[in-house]
């Protein structure tokens, strides 16, 4: 097993920086030996004399006094450190030559390489953080937009995971008054107030209620939307595109040695990146629903939660729309429907959807509520789904009228990307649950919780009652890692990257 | 102009390590305000009151209190850091986002992004280091080799440039007793004593011509050998060429998060990397030269050092290999002609290459010499160079009798590959110059040297001999850099990388 041994003693190293061309790299080594490991090979001052957090200029050498580089050698004396043990970081010309050399050194003289995510597991094992502090690293690291950031940022200071961990002590204290009264089942006593539990599991049920909500926009922030947007050629997809990105690309900075891997078409709403997925002709205009792109195109929107069909107003008939629609549909992808090019002729069929006298205006959701149905020729609802557990039904206040070109109504357009997506009003400020994994366990947790509150109710013996309140106790257990197997751990920090 | 201004007074910023996703990357402010400004958005100690070379763990806060990110942040108080400078290094998270966002934020606060190389050239400018240190902190950080991360090392070190400087100073001191002399020239008086300066000259150019002879090897170490592995198919071209690399490839070590950037069929010999050029057909067996290989390789072999042809003893005939020879060689690109397949039937046509007796064994040049011709139609003599004025000439102590599959014969034919390229017997040990802006400042310096000499010698006037001296200074004080000029500096520090 992965992660099977949890063996402190030995001292593990790895590369900390990552790998590639660079002014420096930093190899790190955490364990006991850690500043020994380094001394044997270190000329300058004595290092296991030194202090913690102090630097240190010197050379390392071979055995045969050949040196590979001079280095500085920071130290870090436990249980001062990132894994409460010793642990020394040596900064070293940032050459992939060196930087093997180094490692090969020290794992000669006793360290072994770590495995991924070994420094930040021995960090929570040590009690340096909690398991959802642990899981926020990565998190971290790997965030990469402004609330993202925020969001794993919070949880890796402490999150939610204080008020569980309060709250889960509260539960614990219950849970073994029950079960005392358990063993003494024959004199009929009662330990713990019936009550006050009931009040308690109460304020548990509402605080989780709140956190699994959140869930919602915590994952959209995390992982963003992958959004489809689909029409036929010289709908105006691209105008839209570029309309939609157009402050974006402006944030997207461009600072020099920090450039982001790969450059999707995002676009931030309050926070949410939405993917605009790049299927082929969403850039072009040569994708022809009718006759190729479908198939290729529904592939890309069952990968996606957000599908937005764009139209033109001048060219489409209504029935062709729906035709469309009930090509392009798919249960579960929600669907915004864009009548484009609103500027060219408002006084087209689709007119009714259009309030005049604010063309040049920005249209809200207010604006086209008072639109008026002029024929029922024109009326939405001649647009009805074609399966009914859509979530999404496209009545007019769907519809969203703009015109690309002119960035008409964009604005409300963003409004109602995000809201299609974001059904709870959570706020960022508060605290939001980005981890599936918590969201799992709080929903269980949960989910116990309410048998508790029946079992209670429904006057069920204690001892039943006790087990739904122990199973309620594991589930949060899990969050902070209070209770965790090896194969959790194993899961949670393999997907970790080495050094970390 | 690009390094014109110099301005020390500005404190830079840019990230050390390399981009990409890591545990951690490392920020690096240089210069007076560096302190300062990291201690104006950083919560925790008082960075300003604090001891060089220590370490303190806190928070970096946007204006709004908004934490960006819990960093480590290292000390360096002037003068006792890299550039001389107060220097802070901003260990983060490894996270793109967060490092554009500190960077971003320490821009806010007065500093500006570092130019490429720009730490390093404040150290050299500071006096922490002459340029050719500053020169060998890029080769380090690009050595990929042990002889070439050996070079680099030594040479940032100090490697000759104490020597030259030494030297530099006693023949300044000439210099300026011939021009004392000068300005008492009706008074006929000789302040530099003729001899003394003859033999300082004839010291230093003793030791100029050392490094000068070095520059073969260590450009070799430095830059590798292009090498083009060439013959007609089933010659054994992968067979001699795994053969090769047999040993090499289990060097090549494989530890997580140092993996090379692009890993080449790279042999490397006494320090030296053959880069075995990949030609279409040099790893397959469907290159025919005769039919449409012949330009491809030509392009690859005029843009190679060296061309090892291999052909087939059984089934080649003498001719059809000079025909191939007369096609493949090139002026200035040496050539190795490797007889391939001797276990098959030493008592082939070619069996006066190969001593019966040491079939088995290894067969060295002196093997080779003792070989006897048979026949005149096999004579050696007969693959006479199409032209005159190739370096290498085939004769038959250049055939090198191998079998790839049994790898008989191997070690000699990478003795022989070593000797066709380093001419000079130079040590490694001993200094060995690979920049070839050093070496034209030695050759530059030494030709100057020797029109000193003879200036002396046939008594031509002192002012032409001070002359000498003094462009003989220039080119030595270009190397160590105490003569430099910014279009110099910006040429050596523009090619660094931005954090260095």
């Amino acid at each position: 097993m992965y992660y099977s041994t949890h063996d402190l003693n030995d001292t593990i190293v790895a590369l900390a920086t990552p790998a590639g061309v660079g002014a420096i790299g930093v190899i790190r080594l955490s364990g006991a030996a850690a500043i020994r490991i380094c001394n044997q090979v270190f000329k300058g001052k004595n290092l296991e004399e030194q202090d913690s957090h102090t630097i240190h200029f010197g050379t390392i050498r071979e055995k045969d006094n050949r040196i590979i580089d001079e280095v500085l050698v920071s130290l870090f004396v436990a249980p001062k450190s990132y894994t409460r043990e010793n642990v020394v970081e040596v900064s070293c010309h940032g050459s992939s030559y060196i930087i093997q050399q180094l490692i090969q050194l020290f794992i000669k003289q006793g360290a072994r390489m770590a495995q991924p995510g070994e420094f930040t597991l021995r960090a929570f094992l040590n009690g340096q953080m909690d398991l959802s502090q642990a899981e926020a690293v990565a998190d971290l690291i790997a965030a990469s937009s402004a609330s993202s950031h925020t969001l794993a940022l919070q949880q890796m200071r402490g999150g939610f995971s204080d008020e569980i961990q309060k709250l889960r002590q509260q539960l614990l204290d219950f849970a073994s008054l029950i079960e005392l009264e358990l063993d003494f089942s024959e004199e009929d006593v009662e330990f713990a107030d019936r009550s006050e539990l009931k009040k308690l599991v109460i304020t548990i049920q509402t605080y989780l209620h709140d956190l699994i909500q959140s869930f919602d926009l915590g994952n959209a922030i995390k992982n963003g939307i992958n959004t489809v947007i689909a029409g036929r050629p010289n709908a105006g997809k691209s105008t839209l595109l570029n309309a939609l990105l157009n402050e974006e690309r402006a944030i997207v900075s461009d600072i020099a040695g920090t450039t982001r891997d790969t450059i999707e078409e995002v676009l931030n709403i309050n926070g949410i990146q939405f993917r605009l997925i790049d299927t082929a002709g969403i850039r072009e205009a040569s994708d022809q629903i009718e006759a190729m792109g479908v198939e290729k195109t529904m592939e890309k929107i069952s990968q996606s939660a957000l599908l937005i069909y764009v139209f033109d107003v001048i060219q489409m008939q209504p029935e062709e729309v729906r035709q469309d629609l009930a090509k392009l549909m798919k249960p579960g992808v929600h669907l915004l429907v864009i009548a484009n090019k609103m500027d060219l002729n408002p006084y087209t069929k689709f007119e009714h959807y259009f309030e005049v006298g604010s063309r040049k205006s920005e249209v809200g959701s207010q604006d086209i509520d008072k639109m008026e149905n002029v024929s029922s020729a024109k009326n939405p609802s001649d647009f009805e789904l074609p399966t009914s557990d859509l979530s999404l039904a496209i009545s007019k206040s769907q519809w969203i009228p703009v015109s690309a070109l002119e960035k008409m109504n964009i604005p409300f357009l963003k409004e109602k990307l995000y809201e299609s997506v974001i059904s709870e009003q959570v706020q960022l400020d508060s605290t939001v649950v980005s981890n599936v994994r918590h969201y799992e366990a709080l929903r269980k947790a949960s989910e116990s919780l309410d048998d508790v509150l029946h079992a209670m109710d429904s006057g069920i013996t204690s001892d039943f009652v006790a087990m739904d309140i122990r199973r309620a106790l594991a589930y949060l257990g899990e969050i902070t890692g209070e209770i965790s197997t090896d194969d959790l751990l194993g899961n949670i920090f393999g997907k970790f990257c080495i050094g970390k």
